[in-house]
């Protein structure tokens, strides 16, 4: 399975978590693409011993420095920050792919994901998750239609909520997105929004140029909130039996990360289960 | 290993989930002795086999019924709940043993309890953990008076808070409690307070007749109230790193349990995981 992550040397850490949380529950053989621009050639060779300790050289990571010597017409979008090297992962990875799981570094993986990884893209471009972010009115009519309602209508039932596609569990069809290729798509939105570099979430792009062409994947399997345990709970009457047994990929969005201090949370046990058992491999080798 | 455990057959499910929990965080050979007085014999050998299943067959469980036939001077004793078998434990496992840990079901054994089991009890009876519960007001003066004190210090900052052990997680001194036997003790107790069948908890029992004989063991490593994360990490200033790292028992107090309907806690999620693998090996085994 190919996976793809980027982030630069601050995030190496949570990083390092989130694939042994991925080698740890599947059992599958995993090539890692690391797409970055500042990180050093001693931090990444100790990422790649990582890889190898916890998947027992099962798996391996490849490293792909984007830097001056990866100059094209489209020179001003390569030297954006890592968080748009998701969108054009497929321009920089070998040509005989045609298909990568791009992963965010703050998030578990928990369970198997071939499913996930296997998806039908009936011809779409990505698969992603919606996050739908209603306002406490709306929560309560949706509350009300959707009381009887259990997971497998939710997408049925999201009505007329604000919704859109979050980037940071993106199945990618390399295939399609060579033969239908909309970086200049891309480059356009870039060059008019003039945003470039500034807060514009790399998911605006992903939802303004894909809008037609993403595949929506379970956000309570594989984009499960770490923040909205309670709402989903109201939502679509889940329970801690549920997410035993059916979230595979659990993502801390917002600003209050698991690995800083004082972070409280659902999940804040087991992140730190998994941040300990990085840390002991890591920290085991150095020494 | 000796572990002494208790109920009727409405825990059992509860007992399969703490086992499950004992025994895979544990590498050690368990010889776990249930003692009840109405669980029918098939169910003992389900739970008989459950063990072996789970261990590997290195663990196994015996079954001490406690009917008609076990009668002496103490017959009324005998007769009461499955509560306070733990107390006279030592009188009915084999002669040969001279140290058992008692657990109740409702918890959850996370780490390695050698340590806990091979403790120096001092020439005393049992070991126990307290569980302190200030009032409000007591919990913001020792808070203030704890403010800069770590776990280490437990012990001497506890004060005058109104303390008592609880008999959840019981080492037992067996070599003791037969050489300075309190039998005596226990009955003169009971018949003297006539509420034996009440709600008068074994640990008022406990802590009346062995209040001299208690070694203390640590509430946040081999008791932890999973009620009280908030209040011990207001206390103690205990985290998620802190629970991970450290805590090898986790005891779900008080009326609400984990494998209930609606249950939410701290814990619900880990519990779910030990519980749904319990009932996967026992209904496995029953199909």
């Amino acid at each position: 399975m190919n996976i793809v992550v980027t982030c630069d040397s601050n995030y190496l850490a949570p990083l390092r978590t989130m694939l042994l949380s991925l080698i740890k529950n599947n059992g599958h053989k995993f090539n890692i693409y690391l797409i970055h621009s500042s990180i050093g050639d001693e931090e990444i060779a100790r990422t790649k011993a990582f890889v190898k300790d916890i998947s027992e050289g099962k798996s391996e990571l490849f490293d792909i420095k984007l830097s001056d010597d990866f100059e094209e017409s489209t020179t001003t979008f390569y030297y954006t920050k890592e968080m748009y090297y998701r969108l054009i992962a497929y321009k920089v990875l070998p040509d005989k792919l045609d298909r990568a799981l791009y992963l965010d570094p703050d998030l578990l993986v928990l369970k198997d994901i071939g499913d996930l990884y296997n998806i039908d893209f009936e011809g779409k471009h990505f698969a992603a998750a919606i996050h739908a972010f209603p306002g406490v009115q709306e929560l309560n009519r949706i509350r009300i239609e959707a009381s009887n309602t259990r997971i497998k209508n939710i997408g049925k039932k999201r009505g007329p909520i604000e919704n859109y596609y979050n980037s940071g569990i993106l199945m990618m069809n390399f295939k399609k997105l060579r033969e239908d290729d909309r970086i200049d798509d891309i480059m356009n939105y870039v060059d008019e929004t003039s945003l470039l570099g500034s807060l514009m979430p790399d998911q605006d792009l992903l939802n303004y140029v894909f809008k037609d062409s993403i595949k929506e994947i379970s956000e309570l399997k594989y984009n499960f909130d770490s923040r909205r345990f309670l709402s989903y709970h109201a939502i679509y009457d889940i329970d801690a039996e549920y997410v035993v047994k059916n979230t595979a990929i659990i993502h801390f969005c917002g600003s209050r990360k698991p690995w800083k201090e004082n972070y409280f949370g659902k999940f804040d046990l087991l992140y730190k289960k998994y941040q300990l058992m990085a840390e002991k491999v890591y920290l085991g080798r150095m020494s």
